[in-house]
C-alpha cells in the first residue's frame, strides 16, 4: 500500500478505535512497513486531526509504544453544536399539554445524538470515566452516544427489575418535586467495585432521579465521575443534586403561546464550574 | 492543505457523514482546490474503502454531482463479527434462573453494538429504509446502532404512554407464547404516512412483540422494510412472524449445566432468504 492509501486506511483505523491504545509494532506489521513510516504517517494525521478539531492523537514511546486517538471537539464547536440543537428546540409545535416538551425526534436522530455525545465527552475526556450510567428510557441513546466516544460500556438503570437482569441491587428515591418514594434497580453484575461512573440523562428538574442514581453508584461501592444532562428544566427551590452539567437549559415554558426559551446550559459556563471546585 | 493532509481530513469527513450526499462543488470550495483534485482524491479513497471493506464510495456526475459514502462490511467480516459475539455469549455464568440469558453487558458495549449495527445495516443497505423502529428497553441501543449507519432516525415504541410523547397511537397484541393481550404505544408524530420502517429488537421467541410492531407500522400507513433481531430464542410451534432476520440463534438452553448452544442466525443463511422470496 502506498503512503497515500495507507494514510486513508490508517485514518479510518484510528477513527474506529477511539480511546484505544494501538501498538506501533502491530501497526507496522499490519501495514508491512517500518515503524518509522508509521511514525511519519502519525505526524501527518496528528497535525490534521488537531488542526481540524477532530481530536487528539497521542503517541507513547518505547518498545510497547503506541498511539491513542481521543475524538474531541473544540470549545467553539461544542457550543455551535448546542446552538444547532437549540434551533430545533425552538420549532413550533413542541409544547405538549401540561408544559412538557416533545424531544423524541431530536433524541431519535443519530446526528443530534452524536453532537450530544461529543459535547458531554468533551467535558469528561481524560477524567477517568469507566462506565456511563443512565435510566430507561430516554437517557439510553445519550448514554450510548457518550460511551461510544469514550469507549466505555454503559449500564441502564430501570424502575422495575426484569427477569433478564439476574440479581439486582435496588434503591428507593424521592423525586425532587414531590415526596413520593420510588424504586430503581440495576443488575448486580453491571458494575464492579471502585469504578468511576458518569451519570447521564435526557432531562432534569428536581434531580430526584439523578440523586437516586447517585445513591446506586454509592451502594455499588463506585465513585461518581460526574453528572451530565441534555436538558435542565425550570425548577423552583433547591435541587437534590448541585454538581451537574447541562447542555441546554429551559427557564420558562409559555404554554399559552406555545413557546419556550432555550439557553445554553452550564456545561458552557466555564466560570461556574461547580463540579470542578468541589473535587 | 497538501494532498496528504487533505486525504486524511477528507477520509474523516466522509466517515462522519454516512449515506449523505455531499456536493462536489462545496467540497472543492471547502478544500480550496479544483473539483478535479477532489475527484482524484476520491479515486484513492474509493479504492482503499472498497478494498479494505470500509464501505462503498459512489460518485454522481453533473453540476449537482456529489459523493456518497455507505459504510458497509463484507459478508465475511459480518460473519466474523457475529462469531466474535458468539464467543462472548458462550461465557460461563450467563444463564439466569428460568433459562433467561444475561445480555446486558454485551448490549451495553459500544464495540458490540457497532458490530450488530454493521451486520444489520449490511443486510438492509440500499433497501430504502426511512426509519428504524424498536420497543423499549433493550432494543434501543440496537436501533440506534443501525440508524447511525443508515443515517435515518429511530423511533421507540413503549408499553405505556408517557406525557412526554404527546398524542399516541396504540395497538393491542398477544405474545406468541401466551394469549395475554398487551398494549403498545407510539407517539403519533413519530412516523409519516408511507415511510419504510425497519423493525429491530434484541430478542425474539414467539414474535408477538414484533407482530405488535408490525401492526403499528400498518396503523401508521407505513410499509415494512424488514425485521431483524439480535437473538432468536428457542420456540416450539409457529411464530407469529415468519419474515425476519436473526444475527444469532439459540436452539437450546441447558439450565442444569449452565450452557447454551449459540449458532449463527438466518441473516447469514443466503439460501433461506424468506423475506426476499416473498417480496
Amino acid at each position: 500500500m502506498k503512503r497515500n492509501e495507507r494514510l486513508i486506511d490508517f485514518t479510518n483505523h484510528l477513527i474506529n478505535r477511539p480511546n484505544q491504545m494501538l501498538n506501533l509494532n502491530q501497526l507496522s506489521k499490519h501495514y508491512e512497513v517500518a515503524k518509522s513510516s508509521i511514525s511519519e504517517d502519525l505526524v501527518f494525521i496528528k497535525r490534521v486531526f488537531e488542526r481540524q478539531g477532530i481530536g487528539k492523537v497521542e503517541t507513547f514511546p518505547g518498545s510497547l509504544g503506541g498511539v491513542k486517538f481521543s475524538p474531541d471537539v473544540t470549545d467553539e464547536l461544542a457550543k455551535q453544536k448546542a446552538l444547532d440543537i437549540i434551533k430545533l428546540m425552538e420549532e413550533d409545535n413542541r409544547i405538549l399539554p401540561g408544559g412538557y416538551i416533545y424531544l423524541s425526534d431530536i433524541l431519535g436522530t443519530p446526528k443530534n445524538l452524536k453532537s450530544i455525545g461529543q459535547i458531554i465527552a468533551h467535558e469528561y475526556l481524560g477524567k477517568d470515566v469507566d462506565v456511563v450510567m443512565t435510566i430507561a428510557t430516554k437517557g439510553i441513546p445519550i448514554a450510548q452516544a457518550v460511551a461510544e466516544i469514550l469507549d466505555v460500556p454503559f449500564v441502564i438503570v430501570r424502575r422495575d427489575a426484569k427477569v433478564t437482569e439476574g440479581a439486582t441491587l435496588n434503591v428507593n428515591y424521592t423525586s425532587g418535586s414531590s415526596s413520593r418514594v420510588e424504586n430503581m434497580t440495576l443488575s448486580k453484575r453491571s458494575l464492579s467495585i471502585g469504578q468511576r461512573v458518569l451519570i447521564v440523562d435526557d432531562f432534569m428538574k428536581g434531580a430526584g432521579t439523578i440523586n437516586g442514581m447517585k445513591s446506586l453508584v454509592h451502594e455499588f461501592d463506585c465513585f461518581l465521575a460526574g453528572v451530565a444532562v441534555f436538558l435542565e428544566g425550570p425548577f423552583r427551590g433547591e435541587r437534590l443534586v448541585e454538581d451537574y452539567k447541562s447542555i441546554l437549559r429551559v427557564d420558562s415554558i409559555d404554554v399559552a403561546n406555545r413557546s419556550i426559551d432555550v439557553k445554553l446550559g452550564n456545561i458552557f459556563d466555564k466560570n461556574l464550574d461547580l463540579f470542578e471546585e468541589k473535587k
